[in-house]
């Protein structure tokens, strides 16, 4: 008897509520048979669950849970693993990967695998705080855990001194402080101490925290393991507790005029636009 | 007769495709009275739609739309403002609040503004293409129309330096073909010519195209308006097609193996995933 095909749905609920979560997700879910996930997430998405059976939700282990994920789909199984942000962003997308390549998969006879986007932990800080990343930006972890410190630090170098908005993810945890302090030296030395730092915790779920910090006084807030914090670039302004980046170095637009002084021509259109639906090449 | 407090809905779409939107986004479609979007937008959520105005669809100017939507406001009514990927990245978002700041807006008092967040095209594209933002990414606009030049071949630089998977948004339109060029040259001064490089148009819509080129081949693939480039980093590995980039430096675990050697202290817990659900500060 032939085997079905197993199939992996790495999915990305978004930033924690159940409205941030996109249709293609929730319809995988319900395609899946079997849910694998840390019991915090299969909690998130229990509404939507019918007949499927939940596995591995004690293990913490990102890779032991990427491992059994595998193997459910090495048996014909349909796989729905789900991780919050999107599984592609220090996620589980990559750790699925790897592990079938370890398995030496071939994607065209082996088990599918579809990677589902969502909503990263940038952007739903990012839509809380007002419009910090209309530029040029960059996500950096500041754990060390799997990546040296140097390599770390010269990317909050490179980074700061390239005036990138920057999120750092992982800023801090209980036994990790040293990281954030170093960081805030390094960004200390490219950029003014008024900069504006937004520190969002729990984005979207109940212990939603959001604060608005500069680069000088940010380690005097309470950042955590859940919290990302998003550094300004040397155009970002505070305006009533909302913290935005103007997108153009030059902005060539009077605001709050109806009359543009640009030619038709040099108009934001498709040009400032491209990822516009309507843009046409 | 005391006027109703307006509202400014500001959505982003995600990558194009109906499934790929939020349900908080469908649902902010639903209480709008007025849509404001470029005619493509409007037609993408046009099921969506029941009483709802809609307003300056011709409009291909973002700055004129953030004018009537700001405008439509003011008049007491509950505008969505849509746009595709995540409003908040060199999107509308930042827009609408530059056009209330130039009215000397207060939150308090005048039209309300909620940003609801999609999925931007650095993560739709990643899912398509496999796993390639697994570690440190920043996301470049290589549009000049707003932003010198300099800037924008400094933060190239910078971020190929440091060894950042580096999204290039807007890499090239019909008139403006030197920058993705200059950019090539600047990275290949600093990733090997053979460094993956992904290019995807159009992603999850009808016209989707998915190419894996290398850093010394990636001018001689079709790259437009809708294309979207994501460049590796010094870890980036293809493997059947797939571009994967693995998220430790120092990878301390063996996939294969069912018994880490780890220290449990050490495991890739709460510690490596702490914007996790379940971590616990």
């Amino acid at each position: 008897m032939e085997q079905k095909r197993g199939k992996l749905l790495v999915i990305g609920l978004g930033p924690g509520a159940a409205e941030q979560i996109t249709e293609r997700a929730r319809r995988a879910i319900g395609e899946s048979e079997v849910i694998i996930g840390y019991n915090t997430y299969v909690d998130l998405i229990r509404n939507l669950l019918t007949t499927q059976e939940i596995v591995g939700s004690g293990m913490t282990e990102e890779v032991s849970r990427a491992q059994e994920a595998v193997r459910q789909a090495y048996l014909g199984r349909t796989v729905a693993v789900i991780s919050s942000g999107d599984a592609g962003v220090y996620g589980m997308a990559g750790l699925i990967y790897e592990v079938l390549m370890e398995k030496s998969w071939n994607p065209l006879e082996g088990v599918q695998v579809e990677v589902i986007p969502g909503i990263s932990s940038i952007n739903s800080c990012a839509a809380l705080l007002g419009a910090p990343i209309m530029h040029d930006a960059c996500t950096i972890s500041l754990s060390d855990h799997l990546t040296p410190w140097d390599t770390i630090a010269k990317r909050v170098e490179a980074a700061a001194s390239a005036d990138f908005v920057i999120a750092l993810y992982n800023p801090k945890s209980g036994r990790r402080t040293r990281q954030i302090a170093e960081a805030q030296r390094i960004l200390l030395r490219h950029r003014s101490a008024d900069t504006p730092v937004g520190l969002v915790t729990s984005a979207y779920r109940d212990r939603q925290r959001v604060v608005l910090a500069t680069l000088a006084d940010m380690l005097e807030h309470e950042i955590g393991m859940l919290t990302t914090a998003i550094v300004g670039n040397s155009s970002t302004v505070v305006y009533n507790g909302l913290m935005i980046t103007p997108r153009g170095y030059q902005r060539k637009y009077a605001l709050d005029s109806d009359e543009q002084t640009l030619k038709p021509g040099e108009r934001l259109k498709a040009e400032a636009e491209p990822w516009s639906l309507g843009a046409k090449e």
